[in-house]
């Protein structure tokens, strides 16, 4: 029996959206694979009362252990220190030494800010000293500590207290799974594989006969806890199970391959973002882009890693028909003809970035991403992609995406780095979305 | 007494992070206006028993209401009409006029993906056509239907089913509105009233600091739900409030101004994203990018809105040196004197970003993004900014940004962005982060 985690993300701006809430996910996959079950994410508002009511919750629930993330700030509104004490009956105490210490790591700060009040900052400190007696601290990584907060009594979950940036909680995540007190939470834990198959260019129905078909009504799936997903217009399908059920998993996968044969494009969790980065880097290969409905999104994506700057060598955004001209070398008698969203423009597109950049690959976008700017014959979610490269291969097609202006944009630069990875590896065929 | 409301946001998905929810803070918005108190998103797995135990949970709380995003899918792990169905003892039956219906919305489904079999699509609108006994049906958006379904007793929560795609979603959400159901399940409602400040360049302990100083220490911010949070480097003032505090909440509101003049810059909830589109309407001007270490995020962000073809024009991205040189115009000597992350190079991107696009005002953005690349002078985290205008204005910027890559590459936007708004608009005085 696995040991059981809820997560508590604390934050009247989450709950309302204002922020996205990274915390909780990177917590959930952190716990399964400590083999911990996470039934939960609970996001609750900076009122004591909803902080208080997921902690019943969750120890109604039976759970070995609650992780809690935000609300350790200075201010008023940041109570989760106060409100698991009480949750735990253990008072808060004011630690002197921590306070010294928080003290000396806002000293910096003050400098920095020479318009800060320094009474502001000390009363501040003073309220992150406050720790519920009997607690582990957990030493600041910004200026707010963590903690890790025992039950009064054997039953009920140990309490992770966490700071919300998760640049703070993470390393302090990593303090907290070696104190004793969360070890002594957590019982003998289970060990889990997790595998993860991409699928792009179908509909998620097919996925869901491939699963009856593996299934074959004689429960060949039992001990796999099987999960699909749409996602960025690709098909997700995540596979959890314990090792002895792993020739179950392998006749699964071995199903998928079979049926999905053209369009699984990933068995290793790797995204085609890393695919194709590791295809150029493999090739010693650059690439550049010309958008223009993604305005510079597709960029930013084939920036994002580390060390793209090996392969990434930058790019043009043609947002305006003048742009097109001046910089990709689009000729106008050609937009004029066939309109600038047109699968010639978007080739004109791909070879003018390749040229401007003097790049080995090229990718140019074209497109309406609305909500305006649509007509019968070309509607809002017309894209053209084309991908060109020095060798003269080129890869062109039309595509009517789904969806939002954000939808549109985004799934752009999903089809963009498809059809680079095809240009670069060849095989699967993203047919469509 | 406002009713109550919690939002279960359902997909294993969703809970490992891979696909983050937009739904739940969107649910949480909408009640929000309809004076609706909503305490709690509850994120959980594919699993019955967790979705179940989330349902329990809010009944045990008291709600009125729970809406229910995801699981109507057609694979084995979309449960949720199944379970909201057994939680409110109305057992699932077939509706067949409703089969009918998705077959016709689904059939044109089966013309674009000419591969897909006709016996899974059968099998998948069946599953998706079985209702609780006594729900209403909201008609399907796309392929799924959603559902208002009503308690067993007076006592229990009324539970809005709703699809995951938020363009499912949200449209379907104003018809469940709309249903005597729903209607039936909050009492009288409260009016409550909701502003936001926004300020750039001061640390969340300042505003710690003038919450202090309005409290006062004699309850003047009674009746004033005031939540403050960092975000992409703003801090956000949230102040929630019924109309019979709205003289308390002017006098917190002078308070903030007097104090921070220089650093508020919204109090109407507009972003700095729609104070530079508007404020380059306003004066008809455009804006065109040459960025670096941000790598088309920035542009990506400027035509984000619908029509900002007006004003954005496009951009660089010149991630290699070799681009800033070919693209942009800059001095391959300035670069070997100074280096690629140098004011010097910020302005000549700026200047050549406007040249090159011929637009009003330029933006130059050029740093060290990390993890590696920095250096002890420059050390990841450091980056220039220029923004220049072709009436011969410039500003120029070295920041030490912290955090991640990500954090870094996005901050950087939002610096890029409060530049361009105070070139524009003056005013406002962005010292920091």
């Amino acid at each position: 029996m696995a040991s059981r985690a809820g997560i508590i993300v604390t934050g009247t701006e989450v709950l309302t959206g204002r922020v996205t809430d990274r915390n909780g996910p990177w917590l959930a996959e952190r716990l399964r694979e400590l083999g911990v079950d996470v039934a939960h994410i609970a996001v609750v508002g900076d009122r004591t009362e909803d902080i208080a009511g997921a902690l019943r919750f969750f120890r109604d629930e039976g759970l070995d252990l609650v992780v809690t993330s935000g609300g350790l700030g200075p201010t008023a509104d940041d109570l989760t220190a106060d409100v698991v004490g009480h949750f735990q009956e253990r008072p808060l105490v004011f630690d002197e030494a921590l306070c010294r210490r928080i003290t000396a790591i806002v000293a910096p700060l003050l400098a920095r800010w020479p318009n800060v009040d320094p009474q502001a900052m000390a009363s501040a400190t003073r309220k992150q000293a406050m720790v519920p007696d009997g607690a582990i601290v957990l030493e600041p990584v910004g200026t707010a500590p963590g903690l890790v907060v025992p039950p009064p009594t054997g039953t009920a979950p140990t309490v992770v207290v966490l700071p919300g940036p998760p640049r703070e909680l993470q390393p302090m995540w990593e303090v907290a799974t070696g104190t004793q007190a969360f070890r002594a939470a957590l019982g003998a834990t289970v060990e889990y594989r997790q595998t993860m198959l991409r699928l792009f260019g179908i509909p998620e129905s097919e996925i869901a006969e491939t699963l009856r078909v593996a299934e074959g009504g004689s429960g060949a799936l039992e001990g796999l806890e099987i999960t699909t997903c749409l996602r960025r217009g690709e098909v997700e399908v995540v596979t959890r199970y314990q090792p002895a059920y792993q020739a179950a998993y392998e006749r699964f996968e071995a199903t998928v391959r079979e049926r999905h044969a053209d369009t699984l494009f990933s068995d290793d969790g790797r995204s085609v973002d890393e695919q194709v980065a590791d295809a150029l880097l493999a090739a010693g290969q650059t690439i550049a882009t010309a958008e223009s409905c993604t305005g510079g999104l597709l960029s930013g994506r084939l920036t994002e890693r580390a060390g793209s700057s090996a392969y990434a060598l930058g790019g043009l955004v043609v947002y305006s028909d003048a742009a097109k001209v001046s910089l990709a070398g689009v000729d106008p008698a050609l937009i004029a003809r066939v309109g600038a969203v047109s699968p010639e423009v978007a080739d004109a597109l791909a070879d003018g970035a390749r040229e401007a950049l003097d790049a080995d690959v090229g990718v140019g976008i074209t497109g309406i991403a609305g909500p305006g700017g649509g007509t019968q014959v070309k509607p809002v979610g017309t894209v053209c992609f084309s991908v060109s490269t020095r060798e003269r291969v080129r890869v062109t097609r039309t595509m009517l995406l789904p969806g939002s202006r954000f939808d549109v944009r985004d799934r752009s630069t999903t089809v963009a780095l498809h059809m680079v990875r095809r240009v670069l590896l060849g095989g699967g065929h993203p047919e469509g979305l």
